[in-house]
């Protein structure tokens, strides 16, 4: 039963390490998340429960991986960037993607009731990943601007779509039809013509999307203590510097977020 | 807001198909589980509802993938061991191991309560996993040998270990000390001479840990109709093929299991 | 002018090891070899100089890496085999690829006048190589039959072309349409009834390309030395076991070359 | 003979697309050169015609593959860098090092006599090739700084060893012995107390190596034409910009080379 005559097979494990000074994005997406929705009631088009705890997930896995500079959610889909020098497990591949996934998949779970109090939770559910580099800071935001982008046109699309079979009395089918073809600017018509909405009064959450990133605040302690000189109690207030995810719901594709943030992609 | 602009950031992804034609092997491990074990009074050196949440998890995870030939599981791992010609998710490797492992994930907490009761899941577990590949059928058996090895060592050693702090009253330190350098051959003794332990008398499923196959049962279901004849209702049995995960603690390092088991490795 | 500072950029660098226990393939191929074999007048549609040449440097590459079991060659490419646990390079990719190649194409420069006596070479040629696995001895067969079918097919048209523009008087883009649609068969008829030609009596080196294997061979040499009695000088026969490539123009894709060589496959 | 039951195992082929937008870096270094230079007779420490021969083979790459931006060589090493956005071979690393290895051997044979006018050239030599990739234009320069580096400490080393060996009388173990253990102020001043010799004159080509880049150049032709009017011959003068290589032994660890050249970090 000696191991050591069978331990050569660790031979065949590939070493994964990622390219030095990239950033390094790690991307989750529902698995089956159509199915998965409509099973589970959730509102069409947003769902705010289900949003509340895709971010509240990602928050976790923020708090975990302390490396992750900024992670960009919509829909069922989240996206981690590491910072360009970060050596969680000394980078390799299959371990950042696994153990973010598996604690992400798992905070789904956990915390499910608290945003779906009066929704059994039916069966587990599953995300993929999957990891990207990028080398340059443009190339990043190209990539963060990409998923905005894609947010916006689904949200466009989906807020028509409903308001077409909740309100006009489309079928589904039908709806598709109307849709096909249209530009955003028809979309835009469509729902203020039809339905008397302003797209761009719709809830930033669901038109941008959910940003989370680093926020350093003071935290005030109170500590109380005997007076060495009069031995009476008295209190002290600590005040220590500490790091909290921020949720945002903002333009990440223009400068200003950027400009107004220089430590996000400054080297650190 | 156009998405095409930005598109280009999906070249940066790499292609990550494996070998054609290789044992694929995703194994998955407990991420930080002495911690989780001794948070939820895991019973030492085995805890049997721990096991069996870990064997139920990787249960559903082959009923989901079904091209998986059998897995094994011991402590806080599991390997999952793919057909050599799957073309389950098109071999991608960071696809297999992100989905396999997220499932698993939240089946543990998902199905938690069945299996602990009494005790209740403290914060949301993590595994990582990984994926290597095997060329041929003797490395592949070689590989399930090794984590087998492992399992026999590791059980023995805390075996040993846990009755001598258990009911031989030593610290922790001391048990190590008292174990430093010892032998498989001084681990039996000492079970039998020091506590009447004979350790081929203990369980196979601690022993051996746990393997997990397809059987191929005989599902019988009535259907009722009526007859057109006599347009009595009548009963008939119907008869269907369906397989099921069964669950072994056996050994898998000699041949016997293979010989009696030759559909496991054969090209299906 | 410290190294020390800059050293870092080491880290860039990739693992390339290949998987264990698979075949190893190399195979290279010619870089623009139309415009080189017009350039330096081949014969068409065999050289038997540039083939010459070819095998000649294949040979010298098999006695540099001895690893190397079989090579097959056809036209401007030629593929190497090392056996499926060679550690040459401790199995790095990138040094099997360059070094192989390097040393075939400098071979291909230094050996050309002995090939080519009275056609000087114009310029410096270059080939491309890669590297492919393959975990079974059937994958790695098929590979080579792979080759194999490729240099009939290749051929058998090759052969008819030049016949139809040497002989025939057509012009190129005649031959062209004149072979358009054709199947083997109407190839065969084709040299056979308009040019008397029975392809099958075609040299097998055109037809099946160049196999190169190892045979070991008795060396003999003779020793002089003096008699340690007589003081005489007497001579002795000393014989060596010693490898050499041997050249084989035969059919490799049936069972009968494998079957006559078991040794190739084997596990050595 | 039907290839097409062959052909699935183009499958096994790896697709090696490199991370796009980063630095491309092809160094190649000979195999065995120590065996080679003592072979043909090098001068030491340094061998103006073999350097000669690297730079000239280095030059024909660079005409040959119009993307490399610089080259830089030492010794018997010489690295390509290509710009960040070339779409050479698809980017596919294994095309790109064997491609480039193989032209640099045969040009390194082909031109051999050129520089060895009265040394034979004995055997093929071979050389190995890498590709690493580059992130940032620091992560460049910083690579190029330490080949440079590189190329100062060995000469220094080998100028010091080579004058103690052919003017000192020293053995090779001797005068290994004496350089044992002291920094480059100990060996600039061995230098110039043993030898008279100041390191700073010695030839830049020796402390520096040699830096290839691309120069545009007006090169005029002079056309001979009627004119219409007069019927008389005359001429005109065209000029044409061209890229040629520029050979240079110069500095690139500093600023000053790289403020000087914008446009080879510049995007192009």
């Amino acid at each position: 039963m000696a191991k050591s005559k069978f331990e050569y097979v660790r031979q065949f494990e590939e070493v994964d390490k990622l390219l030095p000074n990239c950033w390094i994005v790690m991307r989750l997406d529902g698995r089956g998340f159509h199915k998965f929705a409509d099973a589970h009631h959730f509102t069409k088009p947003n769902d705010t429960r289900g949003l509340g705890l895709m971010n509240f997930c990602a928050a976790c896995v923020m708090e975990e991986f302390k490396d992750v500079v900024l992670a960009y959610g919509q829909s069922d889909e989240y996206s981690f960037v590491f910072r360009r020098e970060t050596t969680q497990f000394s980078r390799r591949a299959s371990k950042l993607m696994t153990n973010m996934v598996s604690l992400f998949s798992s905070c789904f779970v956990f915390h499910w009731s608290k945003y779906f109090p009066d929704q059994q939770l039916l069966y587990p559910p599953a995300f993929d990943g999957r990891i990207v580099l990028y080398p340059s800071n443009q190339n990043l935001r190209d990539y963060l601007s990409w998923r905005q982008a894609d947010c916006h046109i689904n949200n466009l699309y989906n807020t028509c779509f409903w308001k077409l079979v909740q309100e006009g009395g489309l079928t589904n089918t039908q709806a598709e039809e109307r849709l096909r073809g249209t530009f955003s600017s028809d979309k835009n018509e469509l729902l203020f013509s039809d339905f008397g909405i302003n797209y761009n009064n719709e809830p930033e959450w669901f038109r941008k999307g959910s940003v989370l990133i680093w926020k350093t605040v003071d935290e005030v302690t109170v500590n109380r203590c005997k007076s060495k000189e009069t031995d009476e109690e008295i209190e002290r207030e600590v005040v220590r510097k500490r790091r909290k995810v921020e949720l945002l719901h903002t333009d990440i594709i223009g400068e200003e977020f950027w400009t107004d943030r220089p430590e996000i992609l400054a080297k650190s």
